[in-house]
C-alpha cells in the first residue's frame, strides 16, 4: 500500500455518499428496539465516516474481508482472534472505561481477559493460589474498602494469573486448575494471599492479529500482571490487573492498552531466607512481596 | 436490549477515554507504511468514537464478538458472510461510491456482488447468454460510448444474472456455465443479446446477517437485475447493474442498497407471437426488451 493524496472531493460526490449514508440510516427506522436502531444508525454512520475519510480503496476493503474471515477461521472454543482484534485496537478498554466510570477515589478497572474460569477453589487468608503452577512465590496482602475508607468485610475476591512460562492453566491440557483462587475478607476488610509474581507474555500472535502487529511494528506483549475481580454487596463489581513497577513492557506499551497508572503496583524482592509474614519456609528460593489496597465504588443507584 | 439515557458524562471521565483513543492511535506511530498508519489510525479513531457515542455496554460488545465468530464460521469458499454483512450496511455501495467518483455524464457504478466468474463464453451480437437457464426470453440492446457520445468500437462487455428461481449457475453444483456471456461492441459502439428477464431473490439469509436484518424488521431481497462490466481502453471500467422499473424491491429498499436511480431501465413485456428484433422464433412464449446505453468515464489519468 501505498500514500494517497488528499483527494479533493466534487459537492456532486460528496452529495452522492452523503445520500448514501442517509439512505442506509433510514433503512434501520422501522427497528422496534430503539436501543438496536440507535447502535445499528451509529455504527452505519462510523462505518461510513470511516471508508470516506481514508478514501478507502476496492483493494483495501477486500484485504479487510479476508481478515476477519481469516480471523474467524482461526476462532474455535478455545481461540478468540476477534476478542484479540478488540483488545489491540484499545476497544475493550474503551468499553470497560464507558461501564465502569470515575468514581472519587475507587480503584480502575482493566480489561477481563479470556482466562477467567468459574471453577477456582476457595483458598483461607493467607492461602496459596499457585496449585502447583510455576513461578517465584509472591506475597499479595491488601484491604477491600468503600469509597469512605469503610472497611467491607465478607468480600469475594477472584484472583488468577499465568505461570511464569506466560501460560495459564486453561491453556494446557492437563485440566489442572492452577494459578486461580478465590477468597473472602476478613472482618476490617483485610485479605492476604501467596501468588506468583507475574511475568509478562505475548497475546497470541501466531494468528491474522499477529500479522497486523507486525505489520503495524508494534509487539504482542502484554506487561505481568495479576488479575482481580472483586465483588460485594450494594458495590461496583471491580474487574482489574495490578502490574508490576519496572516492567520493561510498561515502558513499551503494554499490547492492550490495559495498564492504569494507579495499578502499577512496588512488588519488592526478597532474598532467599528472608522471613516471610506468615512464617511459610520457602528453603533457598527467593520471594516477593507486594500491596493493593482496593476501594470499590457503589453499585450506581447508590452514587 | 432497552433505550439507555444519554449520560451526562463528567469532564474527568471524557479525559480518560480521551486519553485512550490517543494512546492507541500513537501505537500505530511506528507503521513503516505511511497508508497502512493512516488506515489503522483513522480505524481506531472512529470505532472508539461509535463506542463512546452510544455508551457501548459490555453485553453488546459481547453481542458483537459472537456475530462476528458467527459470520466466520458459516463463511467458507461458497459463502462470504462478511461481505454481506458489508453489503447490509451499505459499506461495499460506499466503497464502489468513493472509487468511482461521479463524471459529468458517465454511467453511474453499482456493487460487483459474488456471482461473477472468468470463464463465461463470448458470444455474437445477438447471441443468447442464457446456456439452459431459466427464465423469459429478455432482449437487451444499446451502445457504448464515451463522455462527448463518440461510440467505443470493440468495447468489452461482461453480463451475468440470477435465473428465475433466483439463483446463479454457481450456486447449482451440476458445474453449468449459465445466465453468463461476454460480447464486444461493433464499428458503431452497437451491442445487443438475449438475455433473461431479472427476477427478485434474496441474499443468502439463513446465517447472522439475515437474523440481524429480521431483528431490524429489513428485507433481505435484492432489486431484479442484470450485471454488466464493461471495459474499453483509456476508460475506467464500469461495474453496475440495470434494474428494472416497476420492481416493487425497489421501492421497498434494494438490501444492498444497490440501486441508483440513472440505472432502472423499462423492461417492455410482449405479448406471445410479436416479432422479435432478430427474427427469432419463441413459439407461445413471451419476451420483453429493454434498452442500456453505456457511457464510460475516461481513466482518471485522462480525466
Amino acid at each position: 500500500m501505498s500514500t494517497r493524496p488528499a483527494t479533493a472531493i466534487s459537492p456532486e460526490q460528496a452529495a452522492v455518499e452523503q445520500q448514501l449514508v442517509d439512505t442506509v440510516v433510514a433503512s434501520f427506522e422501522g427497528t422496534q428496539d430503539p436501543r438496536l436502531k440507535q447502535l445499528m444508525q451509529a455504527l452505519t454512520r462510523h462505518l461510513h465516516n470511516f471508508a470516506r475519510e481514508v478514501r478507502l480503496t476496492e483493494g483495501e476493503w477486500n484485504a479487510g474481508i479476508d481478515f476477519l474471515t481469516d480471523a474467524g477461521h482461526i476462532t474455535d472454543d478455545k481461540r478468540q482472534e476477534f476478542i484479540l482484534l478488540s483488545d489491540v485496537f484499545g476497544l475493550s478498554m474503551q468499553t470497560i472505561a464507558i461501564n465502569n466510570e470515575t468514581h472519587k477515589n475507587a480503584t480502575e478497572a482493566t480489561v477481563f481477559g479470556p482466562f477467567f474460569t468459574q471453577n477456582a477453589p476457595e483458598i483461607p487468608i493467607g492461602g496459596d493460589i499457585a496449585g502447583g503452577a510455576n513461578g517465584q512465590p509472591c506475597w499479595v496482602e491488601g484491604t477491600v474498602t468503600d469509597t469512605n475508607g469503610n472497611p467491607l468485610p465478607g468480600a469475594r475476591i477472584e484472583v488468577w494469573e499465568a505461570d511464569e512460562d506466560g501460560f495459564y492453566d486453561v491453556q494446557y491440557s492437563n485440566h489442572r486448575v492452577a494459578g486461580r483462587a478465590h477468597l473472602f475478607t476478613d472482618q476490617d476488610g483485610k485479605y492476604a494471599f501467596w501468588a506468583l509474581t507475574p511475568t509478562p507474555y505475548p497475546i497470541p500472535h501466531d494468528g491474522p492479529v499477529g500479522k497486523m502487529l507486525e505489520a503495524v511494528g508494534r509487539s504482542p506483549m502484554r506487561a505481568s500482571h495479576l488479575h482481580f475481580m472483586v465483588t460485594a454487596p450494594d458495590h461496583r463489581t471491580l474487574v482489574t490487573h495490578i502490574f508490576v513497577e519496572g516492567d520493561p513492557v510498561i515502558e513499551a506499551g503494554d499490547s492492550v492498552f490495559g495498564v492504569k497508572h494507579s495499578l502499577i503496583k512496588r512488588f519488592i524482592q526478597q532474598a532467599p531466607g528472608n522471613s516471610t509474614p506468615d512464617g511459610r519456609d520457602l528453603g533457598a528460593r527467593s520471594w516477593a512481596r507486594t500491596r493493593f489496597d482496593i476501594v470499590l465504588a457503589p453499585t450506581p443507584d447508590l452514587m
